[in-house]
């Protein structure tokens, strides 16, 4: 590139209107000189070519990308993938790791969530000239663009007045056979975990709409027992069935489940679109609920792809209530940090957006609550074991009675050891986990 | 896992029933043995917990996924990823690389894409314990599973039907200047690329209905330009609009566009969905192009993530016409035998759906075309070049002439140098491409 169509994608980010820009944090690896990847970047992400042939005509200052900062990291003898640098086919003795703040008018595609991704994520993106390895670390968008968007219906504090629930974490339960289980035994056990204590009974993310178990048997039957569940207990229960299907069923299906009495849907969204659900919010009677799969490809690597608060945020615009996403597990290849920083994107204050509640998952069971409860230092999340509700030793009804005790233990302060000789439930979940 | 419950999830693939069971091929990278690691897996993807506590019953044989062949490429004294590799948390010596066929009983889910997708690549592969690295490679559909996808509309054919070309590669061209451009110069420059030899006019994938270009204004004045390059010409031509948008609009603008003489949609699939241009294809009445934003954290590592014929397999059974996608350039970060394998995908026999056009992309220009004929070995593709067109030295007119000279040189068997010397256009574009 020339050094006039490098500087005109760098700009003073105090000479921008604030309210026409998100504001893009990227890490990069970059084979040539940083100042240019970063120009490359930002013109293959918007005006790859400014004029026409024969016309003088600019549409950079408008409609370019701009670079308003960039930190060069490190200069590393290898980058993180030298596979994905040889295809590049240009030699190089160093390739430099780059922090890059870039502002990018918006109006080129508008407040619409797949011209985002495009925009943020797409081919300008992941295919800049001489950039080996790229990471979307975060989005910062202004009041403006949040303002087209709804965000949660109900949010952590709708969820918590439907439960009567203030001062502790939720208990999402994952009903576990979660496939081939038939509708009766499914829903029986479902039941039995809310009377042991359990908020938010679940399918799994793998179970939707089959044949062998429709969600209009599972909503019927779940439905019938969650209101016994409700009487029972003198707790408010909520069943929250698995609508994710082809977008053209969605909301057939969200208000089959809602009619028998399913009080909470979930939607796979990555799987389905996030547009998707952007749709179903404006439908939806009751909380939408996220779960992560197919977003591991994005968010696992620290050096590619996109960190998965930029999704957390964008999920938290489209309208979910509460967020499944991966938690403290060796299993779910999560950071501590990125734990927190996903939580903070669903709690921390965001245009005029409900907070949206943060599920951190991955094989959980009581002893999960304490290291959760340090790490975020707030109870406004939730947790959803699957095997240790449903595979507990004396069944459901004690698995979900041993996540209540494991809660109990840490409010009042003692280990779960301690807690435990009085409370028979979670001594054997101690002993369940510790094999 | 006991001993039992791993041989649960192996099977002799002769005693499956292959109507019932999708064959997925993975690589993945363990650390530990890799007969308990590939069990493991078939266990978070199906059947995570196959009974209930006290009852005696097995879920395992009609709905677990099943390793029917396993194969250890090699010992790696270091995981691809050693950063994945250290939040598993556990101290390994040599890591296990495999290649692993799993047969997966579609019942569990349907033929449904957002459930496929949680299925084959949700929580349960990216979050297999002990596995470090994983790629699903592969997926093989029986026909059963493929009889209830409509697959592309008009396909290979139906594209050249519409255009009356038969003997070559089709041109599409990417308008440019890209984004900024208001529609009537837009359209203009558009129309000279038609009246230099181009087929296919289209809308870059950051293009989309934004206020200062609406898909309604622009359809208006490509649609009639078109019929005017047409009459002067006397080739049949197509404008390929894009109207990727929020999903619950996609229909609309279909209609608007169509209605205004646009004949074919283009729609950025992963950053929509999938099950989107499922919806979209039932009401389509011209081809459907699909677009690669917000693939390449997936396809992009050749040890991670999924490889790209999968999508396009996945692109062709939801409706796709012409498949736009990562090809030879070093900006594209795709290697000769992906291009090759995902053309394959398009246009090799599926169960009884139509070809899908492959479109290799990447800072085309004529010269792109004799390397991509005597790889793919058909004429059966396209290109689509950006500013080989639109940033020509003659401009759109000229740029266009280049490519259908380029190829006139290829089909007499001349180099483009030879071919240039009566040819002004292809000689510029070849001065312009050396700089």
């Amino acid at each position: 590139m020339l050094k006039a169509d490098i500087d005109a994608f760098y700009a003073d980010q105090a000479s921008l209107d604030p309210q026409k820009y998100l504001v893009l944090k990227y890490y990069f690896e970059s084979l040539v000189d940083p100042r240019e990847a970063a120009a490359h970047l930002c013109q293959e992400m918007s005006t790859a070519q400014w004029s026409r042939v024969g016309v003088e005509e600019d549409y950079r200052p408008e409609f370019g990308a701009k670079v308003v900062e960039l930190k060069v990291l490190d200069e590393l003898a290898q980058p993180s993938s030298p596979f994905l640098a040889s295809l590049i086919g240009k030699p190089y003795d160093k390739v430099y790791a780059v922090n890059a703040t870039i502002c990018y008018p918006y109006g080129n595609f508008g407040t619409k969530i797949p011209n985002l991704l495009t925009a943020v994520c797409g081919e300008g993106v992941f295919h800049a000239p001489d950039i080996c390895a790229i990471r979307l670390l975060d989005i910062d968008f202004p009041d403006s663009y949040l303002a087209d968007f709804q965000g949660p219906q109900f949010g952590v504090q709708g969820l918590r007045d439907m439960l009567g629930v203030y001062d502790r974490p939720l208990f999402f339960g994952v009903i576990k056979p979660n496939v081939g289980l038939p509708p009766e035994p499914f829903a029986e056990i479902g039941y039995q975990a809310w009377l042991g204590g359990l908020d938010i009974a679940k399918d799994d993310e793998q179970l939707g709409d089959v044949s062998w178990s429709t969600v209009r048997e599972r909503t019927q039957r779940l439905g019938v027992l969650r209101k016994q569940a409700e009487a029972k207990t003198g707790e408010k229960k909520i069943y929250l069935t698995n609508i994710t299907d082809e977008v053209d069923r969605l909301l057939e299906l969200h208000d089959i489940a809602v009619a028998n009495g399913a009080n909470a849907v979930m939607v796979n969204g990555m799987t389905t679109g996030f547009s998707v659900v952007r749709m179903l919010r404006k439908h939806a009677k009751v909380p939408i609920v996220s779960h992560f799969d197919f977003m591991a490809a994005y968010i696992q690597l620290p050096w590619f792809g996109v960190k998965d608060q930029v999704f957390t945020k964008i999920q938290r615009m489209v309208g979910y209530d509460a967020l499944i996403y991966p938690g403290f597990d060796t299993r779910m290849k999560a950071s501590e940090e990125d734990v927190l920083a996903n939580a903070d994107a669903c709690l921390k204050p965001m245009g005029s957006l409900k907070p949206m509640l943060p599920v951190p998952a991955g094989s959980q069971w009581a002893g999960s609550l304490k290291p959760l409860y340090d790490t975020l230092g707030t109870v406004d999340f939730g947790i959803v074991p699957g095997r240790a509700v449903f595979g507990h030793p004396q069944g459901p009804r004690g698995g979900a009675a041993s996540l209540r005790q494991g809660w109990e233990a840490v409010s009042r302060g003692m280990t779960l050891e301690e807690y435990a000789k009085d409370h028979e439930e979670l001594r054997l979940a101690i002993e369940m986990h510790s094999h």
